[in-house]
C-alpha cells in the first residue's frame, strides 16, 4: 500500500493556556480514539500525538496495548486497527522530520496570517503534508518552527466561535476528502 | 432571532449494545460538550439529550450550572453559551413532539433502507428538521417510531468504517452548512 500522503499531529506542547502563556496540556483518552478513528476512516496517517512527557507516551502506550492485543481487542477490534496509526514523539520537530520534506500546515480558528490555503488545495499538491492541531488554547506559534503556511479557519454560523479540536479534525479531512 | 431550522437528538436509548440488543448508554461529558459546541458553532439547537434516568439528566443539569453559573462560566464562557441549547428529554418522541411536525431523519453507518437522502438536500427542503444519532452500537430502530428517512451515510476512503459519534456530527453539519 502507498504511505499516505497526509498526515496529522495534534500537539500537546507548545500549546497556549487562556491566559496566552506557553504550557503543556495531558494527552487524553478520548482525543487518540478521536483522532486515530477519523484519520484511519479518511486513510491519513501517521497521527503523531506530541508530548515532551515520557509518562504520557507509556499512558498511550497502555491504552493502545488494550485495544491491540488485550481485552478491548476481542470486544472492539476497529479501536485496535485504528489506534495503529497512532505515532508518539516528544517534538514536532520529530514528526516534521518524519514528513521527509513535506510541507507543514498549522490549522487555527484564528490563524496569525492573512493568508491562508483551504484545506481542498493540498489534495491537488505535490507531496506529503502535515496539518497540524493544537490543544488548550492553541499553538504557540513563537515557540514552533515557521509552518509551510496556515490552513482556512473553519467558518461558522453561530455565536461560539471554537469547535473541539475533535470536531474540526473531522471536518477538515471531510473537506479534503470530497 | 428566528429558530433554527435544524435541531440534533443524541439518543442513549434504545440503542444497540455490541450483540445488537436493546440497551442504554451513560450520559458523557465529553459527548455533551462537543455536541453543544458543534451545534452551537453551526447555529444548530436545541441539542436533545434522550435518556430515559433522571440521575443522567440530573448529571447534566449539574454540569451545565457549573458552566453557566459556576466557577466554570468565569473560566471559559462559551462553554457555558453552548450548553444553553441543550435539552433533556426522557424519550426521542419527546423530541420529536418539540419539533412540531418537522421532519426527523435518523443515522446510521451503515441505513437499514436502500433510499437516503443527502444531509445537503435538508437546507432546500421546507420546514424544521430534526438529525438523530445513536450512541453505543447505533439506534434500536426496532423500539422507535418510523423516521421520515435515513440520512447518506458518511463514506470514508480508509479501512476502518465508523467515525465517532461526535465526528460524525461535526460532518453532517459542515456539509449541511456550506
Amino acid at each position: 500500500m502507498a504511505e499516505p500522503r497526509i498526515a496529522v499531529a495534534l500537539v500537546h506542547h507548545p500549546v497556549l493556556n487562556r491566559l496566552g502563556e506557553t504550557s503543556t496540556t495531558a494527552i487524553t483518552s478520548m482525543d487518540v480514539h478521536d483522532f486515530a478513528r477519523s484519520c484511519t476512516f479518511y486513510d491519513v496517517a501517521p497521527v503523531f500525538l506530541v508530548h515532551p512527557a515520557d509518562g504520557m507516551h507509556a499512558f498511550v502506550d497502555e491504552m493502545r496495548g488494550y485495544w491491540q492485543e488485550g481485552e478491548g481487542g476481542g470486544r472492539n477490534p476497529g479501536r485496535g486497527r485504528s489506534l495503529a496509526s497512532v505515532q508518539l514523539v516528544h517534538t514536532l520537530d520529530e514528526a516534521v522530520a518524519a514528513m521527509d520534506g513535506g510541507s507543514v500546515w498549522f490549522t487555527s480558528s484564528s490563524p496569525p496570517e492573512r493568508e491562508t490555503t483551504d484545506v481542498e488545495a493540498l489534495g491537488e499538491m505535490p507531496g506529503r503534508h502535515l496539518i497540524v492541531f493544537g490543544t488548550g488554547w492553541g499553538l504557540d506559534v513563537k515557540s514552533l518552527q515557521k509552518p509551510t503556511g496556515w490552513l482556512s479557519p473553519i467558518e461558522g454560523t453561530g455565536m461560539v466561535r471554537h469547535l473541539s479540536v475533535r470536531a474540526a479534525l473531522a471536518i477538515y479531512l471531510d473537506r479534503l476528502r470530497r
